[in-house]
């Protein structure tokens, strides 16, 4: 059997998805910034796709600028929001993506900016207390906190966060990758800076992603060049991507009661199995929460074992795709520095599995039964 | 007739380059990133990707980096490689792409370096002797001069520039993007630091370029996050753009002679039916010279007229798609600043007419025709 429960590193394409960026692929080839017909036949359409995001996320078209993924959005607001606002602090945690904590170390390192980390409770969830702290004491600054976790799930309260930030008048980033196309989005109600997202998280192209940022906020642009994005963003568009991360969107928006009870229900029944097949089982993080978690990822807690190096490859014989930390960092050597973060027992084997539409519940047993015989290997 | 002439704008997509990216799209998905076997799929296309790309422009495979195009490969390259050089001066010339122009300018605004320009002959190529000059005034010098000009065709001569850069120590980095699957690069004869390209300017997808940067020369990062590209840039990959842009690479090279030759073939036609269609007619730059421009690229110095706004807006309504500047930045509302920069007569109409092997030749008879009942209406 073939699993792939990895959908929190990348989702498979939808077909739908690939029947829209088709034509752009091939007969609409004209560049978006030409002004004759072959260039304005693409350019309406990706104004039209920049319309599609813009009213499922509840924002306005001139909030939305189209990047080549999360990654770069999330550089692209951190460096230019931190410069155009003039901030000199800026406050995240150890278990952001690397988008976010790279780029701001990387402009601790050239002294821009000091940078706190607010500090985390035993699930992994920040302390209110203490971001309000270290706002208190360090005006001008730039507060990025995640929406949800890639590796353990954990969800952040967006709402709550925003109200603090509005307190101290701090600019609120929040990368929203592993969320958007999963959760709805309201812009106008949440009191939020920006927001960033990657099309291939919810069955989008790779390479295709974008920045919310409130009309009321003017930053420079990150990358320099032509007059695109509204001079947000120079570089001729990726112009299928553009289109297949709104088709996208839309499909996930139309399906997403569903969606959601569906995959709810895959993670539930691997929690229930894993709970009867494998002794000492936990859940990392605050994974096991159906309210404080995204019921897209499950991070698995499982015992000690000698040989736990070989868990992940035990099940990639097995045909079954998961990961054992964020994708986005596995070809680094180091482990997962969510993990660390989290303080969670380095002698315990982690696994996440995260899961799609396109996952069936057979699948869901399968993976737990080639565990369940890993750890009686072990036993014996 | 629908008649496209703007491919140094954007060329249209080969069809066997999308025949190569489709298992990407559809059956392929994993990230490259992930150890497993839907990643290492994945991940070992595209390192071949990589190697085919390296061998075809005679470079190491380390040497090569994936990016989301050409712009983004020199904003990267001129903010870390002066950066990480510690270089305090810049070169470039006031002809360049706003690719390598923007990004220096900003770097000159943000007080992190001194920019000169290069002066100009009549035809718009450099003065190697003012380049030398400059450079003898100031150590510790990025120049960044293209290989050939996406307006005017003009094709600058790399290897002298090289020479130059040489013998005062400086960093070369060229924007390659419209020779790169027209002219064949040797990078290990070539002295040079650095080079960009962009996939669907050869017939490749948009949204995949590449970066060369020679290997004995140590770069930080542009964009921060996960350990793609060696490190070198973060942000989960454009597969399919990256397996797109080496396959649109392969068949430029295979095809080069006989593309070069049928191009250069168009050309030449619409030079000689321009000459006897219209009178005055005259040429940009060097754009008339088969030496010194490429022979994708002609931008013809029409007639003065009240009506040369007209110009553009008459051929589009006739069917035929062509430029009055670069189409990178002709959303903007400005003139082109490679036209200011040559000093060209602003009271004359320019149509920058750019050629692929999708072209016909009864496509620039019919253009040809086209824009001389233009200027005959004008007379009559």
């Amino acid at each position: 059997m073939n699993v792939y429960l990895d959908n929190a590193a990348t989702t498979p394409l939808d077909s739908e998805v690939f029947e829209a960026m088709k034509p752009f692929l091939l007969e609409n080839y004209g560049n978006p910034s030409s002004i004759h017909s072959h260039g304005r036949k693409v350019r309406s359409a990706i104004e039209y796709a920049r319309k599609q995001v813009a009213e499922l996320l509840n924002a306005s078209t001139g909030e939305i600028f189209f990047t080549s993924g999360g990654t770069e959005a999330d550089n692209t607001i951190i460096c230019c929001g931190i410069e155009s606002h003039g901030l000199t602090h800026a406050i995240t945690s150890r278990i952001e993506h690397h988008a976010v904590l790279h780029t701001m170390e990387n402009l601790e390192k050239q002294g821009k900016i000091k940078l706190s980390y607010v500090e985390l409770d035993e699930k992994g969830h920040i302390i209110p207390e203490h971001l309000e702290e270290l706002l208190k004491n360090n005006p001008r600054t730039m507060v990025s906190l995640m929406h949800a976790n890639n590796e353990i799930g954990n969800i952040n309260d967006l709402e709550l966060i925003s109200s603090i930030c509005r307190k101290y008048d701090a600019i609120f980033h929040s990368d929203t990758v592993q969320t958007v196309g999963h959760y709805k989005h309201d812009l106008k109600a949440l009191d939020i800076h920006s927001i960033s997202g990657a099309a291939h998280k919810f069955h989008g192209p790779k390479g295709a992603g974008f920045l919310y940022v409130r009309k009321d906020s003017k930053i420079a642009p990150y990358i320099h060049g032509g007059a695109q994005e509204r001079n947000m963003r120079g570089g001729t568009e990726n112009v299928y991507g553009i289109i297949g991360l709104a088709k996208a969107l839309e499909i996930a928006y139309r399906d997403m009661n569903n969606h959601q009870k569906y995959i709810q229900g895959l993670k539930d029944r691997m929690i229930s199995k894993l709970r009867s097949g494998i002794e000492g089982v936990g859940f990392n993080g605050d994974s096991e929460n159906p309210e404080k978690s995204l019921y897209t990822v499950l991070n698995v807690c499982l015992p000690q074992s000698n040989d736990n190096d070989m868990l992940l490859f035990t099940l990639d014989i097995n045909g079954i795709s998961a990961s054992g930390g964020s994708a986005c960092s596995s070809g680094a050597s180091t482990g997962s520095h969510v993990l660390t973060g989290i303080k969670a027992d380095p002698t315990r084997g982690a696994v996440r599995f995260s899961f799609s539409k396109y996952n069936k519940p057979e699948e869901i047993d399968y993976t737990v039964e080639k565990l369940s015989e890993f750890y009686k290997k072990e036993e014996a």
